[in-house]
């Protein structure tokens, strides 16, 4: 039986050079343990997903340039790889090497092409039609490619039939809560129904919305986790077939998954953009507390600056919760007032503003303001400006544009609010001392840009908002349906409309984290212009 | 032979109760004119492209409920149009219904689904097979949808060996500057394939980004253009298959085809979304008198306020041109100073900024103050904010995230600078006195954000820039391409990094028309995480 070693690698999308020399250090690696094969994931040689750089033709003949110098390098062991290749005609496949000798002795074309959800392969890519059945040191091997094995029966099932005793499925499976036991559930059946050792190699790490959590594993025949690797870190997971006993990577409890999906999307989406150091606005709010903590923990304090921003209707207790804040995360605060930038657009606009009441065009006026202080601050001192808007807030609009909107990373923004007071628990349970004050958890949300402002009292409760939000969005429910489930039509129409004519707010959200089936990002594609209410 | 009108409608997308009250509407006419058939665009049911709708199993629902009530209204003449169906197992179909004596006589699929540019028809629909042959008035007429004639052999040749003496083809074609004489030369060339009448719909209106530009047209069998409808307006083209003289609109000189393009793009994003109004910021530069002309006939100068908001940099020149402009086009300008304001940031930042030399922080201050402004006055008395932005400014970042990229439509976003005053001068062409003052056609483009600046000696001369450009975003040229074809090396490498790293801010852009083949939105879907360099 084969000795195999999965190597769960963070690619970076276009760095050619960068990832095959990664590809080669785990190869070295797995050399050293003895494996027999060394596994990596779909398009490691590239980046997952590489979207439109695949239009660029001399992309393509890059990416298979670094594979053909890469293959020159491997001696003494198999390597299965992902990259992407190209046909006499111009067509382009998701593709998996098999590479041996020094050269690339065998190619597999991905068949089954996703084009829903977040993904868009059949914009780039062809349908393969070759079997995938290679040999490995004597062992017939079946190879598919991520979405093969959730779907296309003839291909699996015909390796199976062929003869493998091993199918091997190298993926990049985007994150959602959650989605690792599904695939778990998925791959134990596959197991089954085809009767072989069933090897699964995910990558990890952040590409702009996406989040890759790994929890790469093999199955045994009969459909149990022969193995498995952590998530969210990389890793080579070393597994021998033959043996009963091989590393098992305990399960994560719900909120430490996505914590950590949290943590690793945006400190990959910083260090790939180039940036170290980061900043955001600390309201004493429990939305930027818990941006904060993430920060920390992807960052490390030294690396976080908060910016505390009061304005005429921030209260006492907010101002010395973010303080209090700082002072737990040990991270630099500096207080910036508005009042004085504040006070000089209302003499400004007076002219045009005088004998009218003050509504959201004043609120929004603050707002931007703390966004403009932000902007200037990253652009004085470089680093990468964090916003702190949750998803909840993102859905009906609750937020302001180019105000709190403002930044290069919403690490939460497909994050409910109900669920960011969860995490912020969370986070708090597995410190001593808690890092979050208690206050910044019971007091009631709010906007502060306007005296007496609660969120609740303009959105109604927050747990009643998301339970609408979460079927509008990940099922696509109609506001019949909702209301059919118990809630308020009242509720649920206002909510609906809302959702419906803050699409515009949403285009220009900077981007952040997908944790959920239905982030506000290639998931939903939604016009802005539509009339249609439902 | 048939007497055919063809109904070239400006649907809404979601809009089910508006549209097939206009189907009812031109249905009516076309009647009076004593048609045997009217023909509507793809989709006209429900707006092209109705995107994530399609995901709503309600929405196509209703849609065919529409459809039916449609149907149950025609009598005496045959109506073909586009709507969206579903079969028994959920599949869904981009669908064209014949319709007549009160109800769909036939039904045919759209067998060949455009999934690349703006298009992302797999994400949605399945692929139809039956032949669309119908019968209309004891003719054989072969009825294919949009992209079907363009590279489907299978589908138009077939109906045309099945004894089809008129091809129908609906469209929701999007415009791009030329793209009416890239389908005359196909559509002729079809015709005379098939030795068919071929009678080509296609629909007109803006949605979001997109602008659908009519010239619906009939070929005889010979390939010669029988007929043709005018460009970017609704109308009723009513064509006698037997006479040789039918009415052929003449075809527009370039500049004023995109001219066209970007006011009908405007106004409907802005008119589809519930404004009447708009605002803009008026410098004195090309770009926003463009914008501000584009403004004027799309809404009708009383709907335009024109906002000039000098700074410590802006020119007297440049000021007196603003209001010069304003004049010319009769409409109202408010001059809001920045000064107090920008004031009020240095001394709040001061104790950051102390002793630090100034850079591109206090330029961007400035630009977002303005955008600040503009929002302030939007929220305080409605209408859509249009920004003036152009495309050889996004596309190498030379512009303010949050600043005057603030607002709700980006008219010129991908009108290239060099453009921007070919349109200017195409403007002033067409009326007595010169709407751009001359100065605005002469002075050399600066953003005034320092004193002394200039654009090109920051980005190059814009000829050369716009050249780079071109080939790098529309051709997907590589570098060594473009440095091939004559231009300095350095400032393609300087160019093509600055497009790579800006990436994040176009993400941030709003929405605006589209009028070449890659604007940068469902066009251009390039990673912002992204270390290929080429």
């Amino acid at each position: 039986m084969l000795k195999i070693s999965l190597a769960q690698i963070n690619p970076t999308v276009g760095d050619l050079a960068g990832n095959t020399r990664k590809i080669l250090e785990y190869t070295a690696l797995a050399q050293k343990a003895g494996a027999d094969l060394v596994i990596f994931p779909e398009l490691a040689v590239c980046g997952y997903p590489p979207e439109d750089l695949l239009l660029k033709k001399h992309f393509v003949a890059d990416n298979i340039k670094a594979l053909d110098a890469l293959a020159k390098k491997i001696r003494g062991l198999s390597v299965i790889t992902g990259f992407v290749d190209s046909d006499a005609g111009g067509k382009i496949y998701n593709a998996a090497a098999l590479i041996s000798d020094g050269k690339v002795q065998d190619v597999y074309y991905k068949q089954e092409l996703p084009n829903y959800g977040v993904f868009d392969e059949k914009r780039y890519f062809s349908c393969g039609k070759n079997s995938g059945i290679l040999t490995v040191k004597g062992t017939r091997v079946g190879i598919n490619i991520c979405e093969d094995i959730w779907i296309n029966e003839a291909v699996y099932k015909a390796q199976a039939k062929a003869g493998a005793k091993v199918l091997v499925n190298i993926s990049s499976s985007p994150y959602h809560a959650g989605k690792l036991s599904i695939r778990q559930e998925l791959l134990k059946a596959r197991a089954r129904e085809t009767k072989t050792h069933l090897v699964y190699v995910n990558s990890i790490g952040g590409q702009d919305e996406l989040v890759f959590d790994g929890g790469s594993m093999v199955m045994s025949p009969d459909g149990a986790v022969l193995a498995r690797a952590v998530q969210f870190d990389e890793t080579l997971l070393n597994v021998d077939l033959s043996l009963p006993n091989n590393p098992v990577a305990p399960v994560l409890e719900s909120s430490e998954e996505i914590y950590k999906a949290l943590v690793l999307g945006t400190r990959d989406y910083a260090s790939k953009n180039g940036f170290k150091k980061v900043a955001l606005g600390l309201s004493g709010g429990v939305d930027s507390a818990l941006v904060a903590c993430i920060a920390c923990d992807a960052f490390g304090p030294e690396n976080v600056t908060a910016i505390s921003m009061p304005g005429p209707f921030t209260a006492k207790a907010t101002r010395q919760d973010a303080r209090q804040l700082a002072k737990n995360l040990k991270i630099e605060i500096k207080e910036i007032p508005i009042k004085r930038i504040f006070a000089a657009y209302l003499k400004t606009m007076a002219p045009y503003f005088a004998n009218l009441r003050p509504d959201t065009a004043e609120e929004n006026i603050q707002a931007r303001i703390r966004g403009n202080i932000l902007m200037a601050m990253a652009n004085k001192f470089g680093g990468l400006i964090l916003t702190t808007g949750n998803k909840s807030e993102m859905a009906v609009g609750y937020c302001t544009l180019y105000g709190d909107m403002s930044g290069g990373y919403a690490v939460i923004k497909d994050v409910f609010k109900t669920k960011v007071y969860e995490l912020a628990r969370y986070r708090n349970s597995i410190c001593r001392d808690p890092l979050i004050p208690k206050s910044v958890l019971l007091r009631a949300p709010s906007a502060e840009l306007r005296s007496n402002q609660t969120d609740e009292e303009t959105l109604g409760s927050y747990e009643q908002l998301d339970k609408i939000l979460m079927a509008y969005i990940e099922d696509r429910a109609s506001p019949q349906d909702i209301v059919a489930s118990g809630i308020d039509a009242k509720m649920v129409a206002r909510t609906i409309h809302l959702v419906d004519t803050n699409e515009y707010k949403r285009r220009q959200a900077p981007p952040g984290v997908k944790i959920t089936p239905c982030a506000f990002g290639k998931d939903w594609r939604l016009p802005i212009t539509n009339r249609y209410k439902e």
